[in-house]
């Protein structure tokens, strides 16, 4: 059976790229360069990712791991901390610049290209999903309003946060976090 | 004294630009190609708009035009619909394909050049603003919370629709803009 050489190829590649990303940004990851550096052909990149855009998806979801369901409770006060804690979470990981630079490229090489669309659409869909979890728990427990819709609050909640990184700049951290959380919660009756 | 012939060609250059961009999308806007067509030189649209980007950001600024305050009264029926006004407003200018594509290569363009940031800021902030104007005179008149941070909001109303336009991709629409408006106004607890 022949050895996968392509899977040892493939992480280097990737270390070599989330490196370059790191350290000079989005400009600064040249998919040229992180061959050379490797030691492949440029075509053996371009083969497993086809853009530059393909080979960002895939370090930032590297980065991003595994999404887990924050669940401390089914009370009120539980599902408000379990929104937080995502909320918190998304915070923390978009407010530093390179990252809102990320983000904002992806959002834009993904109307340009389908193919890497739907692996874009699946950077965010772990959170959404988990956010959603949480609500429907709520909704089930009685903590929530039965006719909510867990959809629009998903909106309102990883929207607020998107709309500052990639609209409007304004700052995220923890008390952001759990004022929106709060007035989402609260509404604004 | 001097005939300002510049503001005719600019005129010219802009509904040039625009055409391009309604026919083309945001691909299809070649300078250039837009220079040869108004019969200036190259250069004359540089030193007006030092990028594409910035034509871009002037030609929907046009579009745009001035973004009302709906001012229905200040029940809190009042205030809903003013809201839904505003956000049915939003949900209808950004739902088609060519014009999310726009926003996003514009957020992306408005991070890497800061010029172009303050270009535009100024696109999003007028509705912004509306938005807030609606805000504070429910507060004011009892219609809404007196603790609210109409800051938050506003981010809850417009980047659930920026949130779609951007990340998700989700349909926009009346029915939408009134979901999202009843959502944030009345919570989720």
């Amino acid at each position: 059976m022949a050895r996968p050489r392509n899977t040892e190829s493939d992480a280097l590649i990737l270390a070599a790229a989330a490196e370059a990303l790191l350290q000079d940004g989005y400009d600064g990851l040249v998919v040229d360069e992180i061959a050379r550096s490797v030691g492949v052909a440029k075509t053996t990149v371009y083969r497993r990712w086809p853009t530059k855009n393909h080979l960002v998806v895939s370090v930032v979801a590297g980065w991003q791991g595994v999404v887990d369901v924050p669940n401390t409770g089914d009370e009120a006060d539980d599902i408000a901390n379990d929104l937080t804690t995502i909320a918190g979470g998304m915070c923390h990981v978009l407010d530093p610049a390179p990252i809102r630079r990320l983000v904002a490229e992806l959002a834009a090489a993904r109307m340009r290209d389908d193919d890497l669309g739907s692996a874009v659409d699946r950077l965010w869909s772990d959170r959404r999903a988990a956010t959603a979890a949480v609500l429907e728990r709520g909704i089930a427990g009685g903590a929530l309003r039965r006719d909510l819709d867990p959809e629009v609050v998903t909106d309102e909640l990883a929207g607020a946060v998107y709309y500052r990184v990639l609209i409007t700049g304004g700052s995220l951290d923890d008390a952001y976090a759990r004022a929106l959380v709060r007035t989402v919660l609260a509404g604004a009756r």
